[in-house]
Protein backbone atom coordinates (compact mmCIF):
# COMPACT_ATOMS: atom_id res chain seq x y z
CA UNK A 1 0.00 0.00 0.00
CA UNK A 2 0.94 3.12 -0.91
CA UNK A 3 0.32 5.86 1.63
CA UNK A 4 -1.21 9.23 0.54
CA UNK A 5 1.59 11.44 1.36
CA UNK A 6 3.44 9.48 -0.75
CA UNK A 7 0.83 8.70 -3.63
CA UNK A 8 0.66 12.76 -4.14
CA UNK A 9 4.63 12.77 -3.91
CA UNK A 10 4.74 10.68 -6.71
CA UNK A 11 2.30 11.99 -8.86
CA UNK A 12 3.62 15.50 -8.52
CA UNK A 13 6.93 14.05 -9.49
CA UNK A 14 5.61 12.31 -12.09
CA UNK A 15 4.03 15.83 -13.56
CA UNK A 16 6.85 17.51 -13.43
CA UNK A 17 9.17 15.42 -15.20
CA UNK A 18 6.20 15.29 -17.94
CA UNK A 19 6.50 19.16 -17.72
CA UNK A 20 10.78 18.83 -17.88
CA UNK A 21 10.42 16.36 -20.85
CA UNK A 22 7.82 18.71 -22.66
CA UNK A 23 10.53 21.57 -22.40
CA UNK A 24 13.47 19.56 -23.59
CA UNK A 25 11.91 17.97 -26.71
CA UNK A 26 9.60 20.31 -28.25
CA UNK A 27 12.44 22.58 -29.50
CA UNK A 28 13.39 19.41 -31.51
CA UNK A 29 10.10 18.34 -33.07
CA UNK A 30 10.22 19.43 -37.08
CA UNK A 31 13.42 20.72 -36.65
CA UNK A 32 14.86 17.77 -38.48
CA UNK A 33 14.85 19.07 -41.79
CA UNK A 34 16.33 22.63 -40.94
CA UNK A 35 19.55 20.96 -38.99
CA UNK A 36 19.96 18.00 -41.72
CA UNK A 37 20.67 21.10 -44.34
CA UNK A 38 22.98 22.43 -42.12
CA UNK A 39 24.53 19.66 -40.27
CA UNK A 40 24.82 17.20 -42.70
CA UNK A 41 28.40 16.30 -42.67
CA UNK A 42 27.90 15.81 -38.40
CA UNK A 43 25.41 13.14 -38.95
CA UNK A 44 22.99 15.16 -36.65
CA UNK A 45 20.16 13.02 -35.22
CA UNK A 46 17.70 15.12 -33.92
CA UNK A 47 15.58 12.41 -31.69
CA UNK A 48 18.87 11.09 -30.42
CA UNK A 49 19.32 14.52 -28.93
CA UNK A 50 15.67 15.40 -27.78
CA UNK A 51 15.74 11.28 -26.73
CA UNK A 52 18.84 12.24 -24.38
CA UNK A 53 17.56 15.81 -22.98
CA UNK A 54 14.38 14.82 -21.97
CA UNK A 55 15.77 11.74 -19.69
CA UNK A 56 18.09 13.47 -18.57
CA UNK A 57 15.75 16.19 -17.95
CA UNK A 58 13.62 13.56 -15.89
CA UNK A 59 16.42 11.88 -14.33
CA UNK A 60 17.03 15.69 -12.84
CA UNK A 61 14.40 15.93 -11.22
CA UNK A 62 14.07 12.19 -9.44
CA UNK A 63 18.00 12.99 -8.02
CA UNK A 64 16.60 15.90 -6.11
CA UNK A 65 13.32 14.54 -5.17
CA UNK A 66 13.57 10.99 -5.05
CA UNK A 67 16.99 9.72 -5.09
CA UNK A 68 16.50 6.22 -3.72
CA UNK A 69 14.26 5.27 -6.10
CA UNK A 70 15.59 2.74 -9.42
CA UNK A 71 15.22 4.22 -12.74
CA UNK A 72 15.37 2.17 -16.00
CA UNK A 73 15.49 4.44 -19.01
CA UNK A 74 15.51 3.64 -22.56
CA UNK A 75 18.44 6.34 -23.10
CA UNK A 76 20.41 5.41 -20.17
CA UNK A 77 19.39 2.65 -18.66
CA UNK A 78 19.34 0.92 -15.63
CA UNK A 79 20.10 2.67 -12.06
CA UNK A 80 19.80 0.63 -8.90
CA UNK A 81 17.74 2.00 -6.18
CA UNK A 82 16.92 1.11 -2.61
CA UNK A 83 12.98 2.08 -1.87
CA UNK A 84 11.39 -0.48 -3.90
CA UNK A 85 10.10 1.71 -6.59
CA UNK A 86 11.71 1.92 -10.10
CA UNK A 87 10.79 4.70 -12.59
CA UNK A 88 10.40 3.55 -16.14
CA UNK A 89 11.19 6.30 -18.95
CA UNK A 90 10.45 6.07 -22.35
CA UNK A 91 11.12 9.87 -23.26
CA UNK A 92 10.38 9.74 -27.18
CA UNK A 93 7.66 6.72 -27.50
CA UNK A 94 6.99 6.70 -31.97
CA UNK A 95 10.59 7.83 -33.19
CA UNK A 96 9.57 7.24 -36.64
CA UNK A 97 6.38 9.49 -36.02
CA UNK A 98 8.63 11.82 -34.68
CA UNK A 99 10.64 12.01 -37.62
CA UNK A 100 7.78 11.96 -39.54
CA UNK A 101 6.58 14.94 -37.76
CA UNK A 102 2.89 13.07 -36.68
CA UNK A 103 1.85 14.30 -33.18
CA UNK A 104 1.62 10.64 -32.16
CA UNK A 105 4.83 10.20 -30.51
CA UNK A 106 4.57 10.39 -26.68
CA UNK A 107 6.93 10.94 -23.40
CA UNK A 108 6.18 7.39 -21.25
CA UNK A 109 6.87 7.49 -17.43
CA UNK A 110 5.68 4.60 -15.31
CA UNK A 111 6.54 3.92 -11.67
CA UNK A 112 6.56 0.82 -10.68
CA UNK A 113 6.89 -1.65 -7.75
CA UNK A 114 7.81 -5.35 -7.78
CA UNK A 115 3.98 -5.91 -9.09
CA UNK A 116 4.22 -3.97 -12.37
CA UNK A 117 3.02 -0.41 -12.75
CA UNK A 118 1.41 1.90 -9.67
CA UNK A 119 1.08 5.35 -11.54
CA UNK A 120 1.71 5.90 -15.65
CA UNK A 121 1.57 8.78 -17.92
CA UNK A 122 1.12 9.14 -21.50
CA UNK A 123 2.04 12.44 -22.47
CA UNK A 124 1.85 13.96 -26.19
CA UNK A 125 3.94 17.56 -25.77
CA UNK A 126 2.88 19.34 -29.16
CA UNK A 127 -1.02 18.59 -28.82
CA UNK A 128 -0.47 19.23 -25.06
CA UNK A 129 -2.25 16.44 -23.93
CA UNK A 130 -1.33 14.27 -20.87
CA UNK A 131 -3.03 11.52 -19.52
CA UNK A 132 -2.26 9.89 -16.00
CA UNK A 133 -3.51 6.95 -14.18
CA UNK A 134 -3.09 5.08 -10.89
CA UNK A 135 -2.78 5.90 -7.53
CA UNK A 136 -6.50 7.33 -7.09
CA UNK A 137 -6.21 9.77 -10.36
CA UNK A 138 -7.48 8.65 -13.49
CA UNK A 139 -7.54 11.92 -16.09
CA UNK A 140 -7.11 13.45 -19.11
CA UNK A 141 -6.38 16.87 -20.13
CA UNK A 142 -6.21 18.42 -23.33
CA UNK A 143 -5.74 21.91 -25.35
CA UNK A 144 -9.89 21.98 -25.26
CA UNK A 145 -10.37 20.83 -21.82
CA UNK A 146 -9.96 17.38 -20.07
CA UNK A 147 -12.16 14.82 -18.32
CA UNK A 148 -12.05 11.35 -16.23
CA UNK A 149 -10.57 7.93 -17.73
CA UNK A 150 -12.82 5.87 -18.45
CA UNK A 151 -11.94 2.74 -20.89
CA UNK A 152 -15.16 1.67 -23.30
CA UNK A 153 -18.18 -0.76 -22.40
CA UNK A 154 -18.14 -1.96 -25.83
CA UNK A 155 -19.81 -5.62 -25.30
CA UNK A 156 -18.48 -7.70 -28.64
CA UNK A 157 -15.66 -7.96 -31.45
CA UNK A 158 -17.70 -6.37 -34.21
CA UNK A 159 -18.02 -3.44 -32.51
CA UNK A 160 -14.43 -2.72 -31.61
CA UNK A 161 -11.77 -0.25 -33.07
CA UNK A 162 -8.55 -1.85 -33.13
CA UNK A 163 -5.06 -0.03 -33.28
CA UNK A 164 -1.80 -1.23 -34.13
CA UNK A 165 1.46 0.85 -35.29
CA UNK A 166 3.31 -1.04 -37.85
CA UNK A 167 0.91 -3.12 -40.44
CA UNK A 168 3.68 -5.99 -39.83
CA UNK A 169 3.00 -6.16 -36.24
CA UNK A 170 5.76 -8.31 -35.58
CA UNK A 171 7.31 -11.75 -36.72
CA UNK A 172 5.20 -13.65 -39.90
CA UNK A 173 3.21 -15.72 -37.05
CA UNK A 174 2.22 -12.80 -35.06
CA UNK A 175 1.28 -10.88 -37.90
CA UNK A 176 -1.25 -13.90 -38.52
CA UNK A 177 -2.80 -14.09 -35.57
CA UNK A 178 -3.02 -10.34 -35.03
CA UNK A 179 -5.11 -10.42 -38.50
CA UNK A 180 -7.80 -13.05 -37.01
CA UNK A 181 -8.35 -10.41 -34.48
CA UNK A 182 -8.47 -7.52 -37.39
CA UNK A 183 -11.14 -9.27 -39.43
CA UNK A 184 -13.64 -10.25 -36.40
CA UNK A 185 -13.59 -5.95 -35.68
CA UNK A 186 -15.22 -2.76 -36.86
CA UNK A 187 -12.19 -0.83 -37.79
CA UNK A 188 -8.57 -1.37 -37.39
CA UNK A 189 -6.46 1.37 -37.56
CA UNK A 190 -2.95 2.04 -37.94
CA UNK A 191 0.46 4.25 -37.20
CA UNK A 192 -1.07 5.80 -33.68
CA UNK A 193 2.45 4.56 -31.58
CA UNK A 194 1.53 5.21 -27.95
CA UNK A 195 -1.48 7.53 -28.59
CA UNK A 196 -3.36 4.49 -29.01
CA UNK A 197 -2.95 3.67 -25.39
CA UNK A 198 -3.41 6.95 -24.37
CA UNK A 199 -7.35 6.79 -26.48
CA UNK A 200 -7.87 3.73 -24.93
CA UNK A 201 -7.84 4.80 -21.76
CA UNK A 202 -9.52 7.96 -22.60
CA UNK A 203 -12.76 5.52 -23.85
CA UNK A 204 -12.23 6.30 -27.53
CA UNK A 205 -11.12 2.87 -28.85
CA UNK A 206 -11.32 -1.07 -27.98
CA UNK A 207 -8.28 -2.76 -28.20
CA UNK A 208 -4.65 -2.08 -29.20
CA UNK A 209 -2.21 -5.03 -30.53
CA UNK A 210 1.16 -5.01 -30.39
CA UNK A 211 3.97 -7.28 -30.70
CA UNK A 212 8.23 -7.09 -29.78
CA UNK A 213 7.85 -3.75 -27.07
CA UNK A 214 10.18 -3.06 -24.33
CA UNK A 215 9.63 -2.88 -20.62
CA UNK A 216 10.08 0.89 -21.36
CA UNK A 217 7.50 0.72 -24.27
CA UNK A 218 4.35 -0.51 -21.88
CA UNK A 219 4.37 0.71 -18.69
CA UNK A 220 3.61 4.06 -18.36
CA UNK A 221 0.11 2.70 -20.67
CA UNK A 222 -0.64 -0.27 -18.66
CA UNK A 223 -0.37 2.45 -15.97
CA UNK A 224 -3.03 5.00 -17.35
CA UNK A 225 -5.33 1.60 -18.85
CA UNK A 226 -5.45 0.10 -15.50
CA UNK A 227 -6.44 3.49 -14.10
CA UNK A 228 -9.31 3.97 -16.58
CA UNK A 229 -10.35 0.83 -16.16
CA UNK A 230 -8.98 -1.30 -18.98
CA UNK A 231 -6.71 -4.80 -18.98
CA UNK A 232 -3.42 -4.99 -20.39
CA UNK A 233 -1.31 -8.71 -20.68
CA UNK A 234 0.70 -10.62 -22.97
CA UNK A 235 -0.78 -12.70 -25.23
CA UNK A 236 -0.47 -15.55 -23.07
CA UNK A 237 -2.75 -13.37 -20.52
CA UNK A 238 0.14 -12.81 -18.43
CA UNK A 239 1.33 -9.73 -16.51
CA UNK A 240 2.93 -7.17 -19.69
CA UNK A 241 4.96 -4.97 -17.75
CA UNK A 242 7.97 -6.59 -19.04
CA UNK A 243 6.99 -5.68 -22.99
CA UNK A 244 7.00 -8.31 -26.13
CA UNK A 245 3.53 -9.19 -26.89
CA UNK A 246 0.51 -6.95 -25.71
CA UNK A 247 -2.66 -6.99 -25.90
CA UNK A 248 -4.62 -3.87 -24.15
CA UNK A 249 -8.35 -4.32 -23.82
CA UNK A 250 -11.54 -1.84 -22.84
CA UNK A 251 -13.20 -4.32 -20.51
CA UNK A 252 -13.04 -8.01 -19.44
CA UNK A 253 -15.65 -8.99 -21.92
CA UNK A 254 -13.70 -7.74 -25.45
CA UNK A 255 -10.36 -9.07 -23.60
CA UNK A 256 -11.17 -12.21 -23.50
CA UNK A 257 -12.84 -12.55 -26.72
CA UNK A 258 -9.74 -10.87 -28.52
CA UNK A 259 -7.20 -13.15 -26.46
CA UNK A 260 -9.32 -16.08 -27.53
CA UNK A 261 -9.12 -15.15 -31.58
CA UNK A 262 -4.93 -14.58 -31.01
CA UNK A 263 -4.27 -17.42 -29.32
CA UNK A 264 -6.39 -19.66 -31.70
CA UNK A 265 -4.71 -22.01 -33.40
CA UNK A 266 -5.07 -22.25 -37.44
CA UNK B 1 -5.13 36.20 -63.24
CA UNK B 2 -6.55 36.60 -60.06
CA UNK B 3 -6.10 40.40 -58.81
CA UNK B 4 -4.85 41.23 -55.32
CA UNK B 5 -8.02 42.26 -54.04
CA UNK B 6 -9.43 39.26 -54.93
CA UNK B 7 -7.35 37.27 -53.97
CA UNK B 8 -7.31 39.08 -50.28
CA UNK B 9 -10.93 38.54 -49.98
CA UNK B 10 -11.06 34.55 -51.13
CA UNK B 11 -8.38 33.88 -48.50
CA UNK B 12 -10.26 36.11 -45.90
CA UNK B 13 -13.29 33.92 -46.85
CA UNK B 14 -11.36 30.65 -46.84
CA UNK B 15 -9.94 31.22 -42.96
CA UNK B 16 -13.42 32.40 -41.43
CA UNK B 17 -14.96 29.05 -43.28
CA UNK B 18 -12.50 26.96 -41.46
CA UNK B 19 -13.27 28.79 -38.19
CA UNK B 20 -16.61 28.06 -38.50
CA UNK B 21 -16.24 24.24 -39.28
CA UNK B 22 -13.78 24.35 -36.28
CA UNK B 23 -16.37 25.41 -34.16
CA UNK B 24 -19.16 23.24 -35.59
CA UNK B 25 -16.97 20.30 -35.31
CA UNK B 26 -14.93 20.24 -32.35
CA UNK B 27 -18.54 19.81 -29.99
CA UNK B 28 -18.90 16.27 -31.74
CA UNK B 29 -15.17 15.34 -31.42
CA UNK B 30 -14.61 12.18 -28.77
CA UNK B 31 -18.57 12.99 -28.12
CA UNK B 32 -19.56 9.97 -29.66
CA UNK B 33 -19.68 7.58 -26.87
CA UNK B 34 -21.54 9.57 -24.53
CA UNK B 35 -24.13 10.33 -27.37
CA UNK B 36 -24.29 6.72 -28.44
CA UNK B 37 -25.05 5.62 -24.77
CA UNK B 38 -28.17 7.78 -24.54
CA UNK B 39 -29.52 7.75 -27.94
CA UNK B 40 -28.35 4.29 -29.26
CA UNK B 41 -31.58 3.41 -30.19
CA UNK B 42 -32.15 6.83 -32.74
CA UNK B 43 -28.86 5.44 -34.55
CA UNK B 44 -27.35 9.01 -33.64
CA UNK B 45 -24.75 9.20 -36.03
CA UNK B 46 -21.91 11.78 -35.18
CA UNK B 47 -19.76 12.26 -37.94
CA UNK B 48 -22.66 12.85 -40.47
CA UNK B 49 -24.00 15.53 -38.12
CA UNK B 50 -20.74 17.01 -37.46
CA UNK B 51 -20.22 16.88 -41.18
CA UNK B 52 -23.27 18.16 -42.17
CA UNK B 53 -23.18 21.22 -39.29
CA UNK B 54 -19.75 22.44 -40.76
CA UNK B 55 -20.75 22.20 -44.47
CA UNK B 56 -24.09 24.16 -43.49
CA UNK B 57 -21.50 26.68 -41.43
CA UNK B 58 -19.00 27.27 -44.37
CA UNK B 59 -22.04 27.22 -47.04
CA UNK B 60 -23.33 30.46 -44.81
CA UNK B 61 -20.36 32.03 -45.23
CA UNK B 62 -20.56 31.62 -49.09
CA UNK B 63 -23.77 32.99 -49.42
CA UNK B 64 -23.02 35.69 -47.58
CA UNK B 65 -19.72 37.13 -49.44
CA UNK B 66 -19.28 35.06 -52.49
CA UNK B 67 -23.04 34.43 -53.46
CA UNK B 68 -21.92 34.01 -56.93
CA UNK B 69 -19.36 31.12 -56.77
CA UNK B 70 -20.24 27.36 -57.49
CA UNK B 71 -19.90 25.04 -54.57
CA UNK B 72 -19.05 21.67 -54.21
CA UNK B 73 -19.17 20.04 -50.69
CA UNK B 74 -19.31 16.19 -49.86
CA UNK B 75 -22.77 16.48 -47.69
CA UNK B 76 -24.52 19.06 -49.79
CA UNK B 77 -23.49 18.40 -53.40
CA UNK B 78 -23.09 20.90 -56.12
CA UNK B 79 -24.38 24.01 -56.16
CA UNK B 80 -24.26 26.12 -59.58
CA UNK B 81 -22.44 29.23 -59.74
CA UNK B 82 -21.94 32.18 -62.73
CA UNK B 83 -18.04 33.52 -61.12
CA UNK B 84 -16.09 31.02 -62.55
CA UNK B 85 -14.87 29.88 -59.17
CA UNK B 86 -15.71 26.97 -57.06
CA UNK B 87 -15.54 26.37 -53.68
CA UNK B 88 -14.48 22.39 -53.07
CA UNK B 89 -15.45 21.30 -49.68
CA UNK B 90 -15.00 18.55 -46.80
CA UNK B 91 -15.93 19.31 -43.57
CA UNK B 92 -14.46 16.17 -42.34
CA UNK B 93 -11.86 14.26 -44.25
CA UNK B 94 -11.01 11.12 -42.42
CA UNK B 95 -14.23 9.78 -40.99
CA UNK B 96 -12.70 6.61 -38.87
CA UNK B 97 -9.71 8.87 -37.64
CA UNK B 98 -12.43 10.98 -36.11
CA UNK B 99 -14.30 7.99 -34.97
CA UNK B 100 -11.36 6.56 -33.05
CA UNK B 101 -10.68 10.09 -31.49
CA UNK B 102 -7.49 10.38 -33.71
CA UNK B 103 -6.40 14.07 -34.28
CA UNK B 104 -5.53 13.71 -37.64
CA UNK B 105 -8.87 13.76 -39.96
CA UNK B 106 -9.16 17.42 -41.35
CA UNK B 107 -11.21 20.28 -42.67
CA UNK B 108 -10.78 20.72 -46.37
CA UNK B 109 -11.18 23.65 -48.24
CA UNK B 110 -10.51 24.99 -51.84
CA UNK B 111 -11.29 27.26 -54.27
CA UNK B 112 -10.80 25.96 -57.91
CA UNK B 113 -11.04 27.54 -61.51
CA UNK B 114 -11.51 25.54 -64.51
CA UNK B 115 -7.45 24.79 -64.30
CA UNK B 116 -7.66 23.53 -60.60
CA UNK B 117 -7.22 24.73 -57.00
CA UNK B 118 -5.90 28.00 -56.85
CA UNK B 119 -6.23 27.77 -52.82
CA UNK B 120 -6.46 25.79 -50.32
CA UNK B 121 -6.67 25.02 -46.79
CA UNK B 122 -5.93 21.73 -44.21
CA UNK B 123 -7.31 22.63 -40.24
CA UNK B 124 -6.95 20.34 -38.24
CA UNK B 125 -9.30 21.56 -35.48
CA UNK B 126 -8.29 19.51 -32.60
CA UNK B 127 -4.74 20.46 -32.57
CA UNK B 128 -5.34 23.59 -33.29
CA UNK B 129 -3.39 23.53 -36.62
CA UNK B 130 -3.92 25.43 -40.09
CA UNK B 131 -1.96 25.20 -43.42
CA UNK B 132 -2.93 27.38 -46.08
CA UNK B 133 -1.28 27.95 -49.82
CA UNK B 134 -1.98 29.82 -52.90
CA UNK B 135 -2.88 33.24 -54.01
CA UNK B 136 0.98 34.22 -52.88
CA UNK B 137 -0.04 32.81 -49.20
CA UNK B 138 2.26 29.50 -48.30
CA UNK B 139 1.79 29.40 -44.60
CA UNK B 140 1.22 27.12 -41.45
CA UNK B 141 -0.09 27.99 -38.02
CA UNK B 142 -0.03 25.70 -34.92
CA UNK B 143 0.13 25.73 -31.30
CA UNK B 144 3.46 26.49 -30.98
CA UNK B 145 3.79 28.80 -33.27
CA UNK B 146 3.90 29.12 -37.17
CA UNK B 147 5.94 29.55 -40.42
CA UNK B 148 6.27 29.36 -44.19
CA UNK B 149 5.27 25.91 -46.34
CA UNK B 150 8.26 24.66 -48.25
CA UNK B 151 8.32 20.81 -49.59
CA UNK B 152 11.43 19.19 -48.49
CA UNK B 153 14.63 18.67 -50.83
CA UNK B 154 15.13 14.95 -50.25
CA UNK B 155 17.16 13.83 -54.02
CA UNK B 156 16.12 9.78 -53.76
CA UNK B 157 13.75 7.57 -53.30
CA UNK B 158 15.80 5.49 -50.35
CA UNK B 159 15.99 8.71 -48.15
CA UNK B 160 12.47 9.31 -48.27
CA UNK B 161 9.12 9.08 -46.03
CA UNK B 162 6.34 7.76 -47.44
CA UNK B 163 2.76 8.43 -46.06
CA UNK B 164 -0.75 6.61 -47.24
CA UNK B 165 -3.82 6.18 -44.83
CA UNK B 166 -5.20 2.11 -45.60
CA UNK B 167 -2.50 -0.26 -46.22
CA UNK B 168 -4.75 -1.87 -48.47
CA UNK B 169 -4.52 1.38 -50.77
CA UNK B 170 -7.17 0.31 -52.86
CA UNK B 171 -7.21 -2.38 -55.48
CA UNK B 172 -4.97 -5.01 -55.48
CA UNK B 173 -3.54 -3.96 -58.54
CA UNK B 174 -2.98 -0.62 -56.92
CA UNK B 175 -2.19 -2.35 -53.41
CA UNK B 176 1.06 -3.88 -55.73
CA UNK B 177 2.10 -0.86 -57.55
CA UNK B 178 1.92 0.89 -54.30
CA UNK B 179 3.90 -1.42 -52.23
CA UNK B 180 7.08 -1.64 -54.86
CA UNK B 181 7.41 2.45 -53.79
CA UNK B 182 7.03 0.95 -50.28
CA UNK B 183 10.03 -1.47 -50.61
CA UNK B 184 12.41 1.36 -52.24
CA UNK B 185 11.53 4.66 -49.35
CA UNK B 186 13.43 4.84 -46.11
CA UNK B 187 10.18 4.89 -44.00
CA UNK B 188 6.40 4.12 -44.63
CA UNK B 189 3.77 5.10 -42.14
CA UNK B 190 0.06 4.67 -42.02
CA UNK B 191 -3.13 5.61 -40.95
CA UNK B 192 -2.61 10.22 -41.04
CA UNK B 193 -5.42 10.95 -43.37
CA UNK B 194 -5.47 14.42 -44.68
CA UNK B 195 -3.02 15.10 -41.97
CA UNK B 196 0.05 13.74 -43.96
CA UNK B 197 -0.72 16.13 -47.00
CA UNK B 198 -0.05 18.95 -44.67
CA UNK B 199 2.86 17.44 -43.18
CA UNK B 200 3.96 17.16 -46.67
CA UNK B 201 3.25 21.23 -46.99
CA UNK B 202 5.12 21.79 -43.85
CA UNK B 203 8.34 19.80 -45.46
CA UNK B 204 8.12 16.77 -42.82
CA UNK B 205 7.40 13.99 -45.38
CA UNK B 206 8.32 13.41 -49.26
CA UNK B 207 5.39 11.73 -50.36
CA UNK B 208 1.65 10.38 -49.81
CA UNK B 209 0.21 7.85 -52.60
CA UNK B 210 -3.09 7.11 -52.21
CA UNK B 211 -6.31 5.80 -54.60
CA UNK B 212 -10.01 6.01 -54.70
CA UNK B 213 -9.91 9.26 -54.09
CA UNK B 214 -12.80 12.05 -54.67
CA UNK B 215 -12.57 15.71 -55.54
CA UNK B 216 -13.51 17.49 -52.29
CA UNK B 217 -10.60 14.68 -50.60
CA UNK B 218 -7.76 16.05 -52.75
CA UNK B 219 -8.37 19.98 -53.72
CA UNK B 220 -7.59 21.46 -50.54
CA UNK B 221 -3.99 19.50 -50.73
CA UNK B 222 -3.35 19.99 -53.89
CA UNK B 223 -3.31 23.92 -52.93
CA UNK B 224 -1.31 23.50 -50.11
CA UNK B 225 0.96 21.29 -51.85
CA UNK B 226 1.60 23.23 -54.64
CA UNK B 227 1.89 26.57 -53.26
CA UNK B 228 4.50 24.90 -51.01
CA UNK B 229 6.58 23.75 -53.75
CA UNK B 230 5.40 20.24 -54.08
CA UNK B 231 4.19 18.32 -57.23
CA UNK B 232 0.78 16.15 -56.97
CA UNK B 233 -0.37 14.56 -59.47
CA UNK B 234 -2.60 10.93 -60.53
CA UNK B 235 -0.46 8.19 -61.51
CA UNK B 236 -0.83 8.99 -64.99
CA UNK B 237 1.04 11.79 -64.35
CA UNK B 238 -2.35 14.13 -64.64
CA UNK B 239 -4.04 16.47 -62.89
CA UNK B 240 -5.19 15.14 -60.11
CA UNK B 241 -8.22 17.58 -58.81
CA UNK B 242 -10.59 15.26 -60.19
CA UNK B 243 -9.70 12.54 -57.49
CA UNK B 244 -8.73 8.87 -58.12
CA UNK B 245 -5.55 8.01 -58.16
CA UNK B 246 -3.09 10.52 -56.29
CA UNK B 247 0.63 10.97 -55.99
CA UNK B 248 1.76 14.22 -54.25
CA UNK B 249 5.54 14.65 -53.93
CA UNK B 250 7.97 17.07 -51.92
CA UNK B 251 9.85 18.15 -55.27
CA UNK B 252 10.58 17.23 -59.00
CA UNK B 253 13.34 14.49 -58.37
CA UNK B 254 11.18 12.34 -55.79
CA UNK B 255 8.10 12.69 -57.82
CA UNK B 256 9.77 11.44 -61.02
CA UNK B 257 11.62 8.68 -59.23
CA UNK B 258 8.42 7.46 -57.24
CA UNK B 259 6.08 7.84 -59.91
CA UNK B 260 8.40 5.75 -62.58
CA UNK B 261 8.13 2.93 -60.07
CA UNK B 262 4.62 3.42 -59.67
CA UNK B 263 3.81 2.70 -63.40
CA UNK B 264 6.37 0.26 -64.00
CA UNK B 265 4.77 -3.33 -65.17
CA UNK B 266 5.58 -6.55 -63.22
Amino acid sequence: MVSQNLAAELIETAEAMADAARSAILPYFRAADLQADNKLASGFDPVTEADRAAERAMRAILAKRRPTDAILGEEYGHQEGSSGLIWVLDPIDGTRGFLSGTPTWGVLIAVSNDTGPILGIVDQPYIGERVIGGLGKAEWRGPHGGGDLRTRTTQSLDQAILFTTFPKVGTEQERLSFHRVAEQVKLVRYGMDCYAYALLAMGQVDLVIEAGLNAYDIQGPIGVIEAAGGIVTNWQGEPAYEGGQVIAAANAKIYAEALAVLQKQR
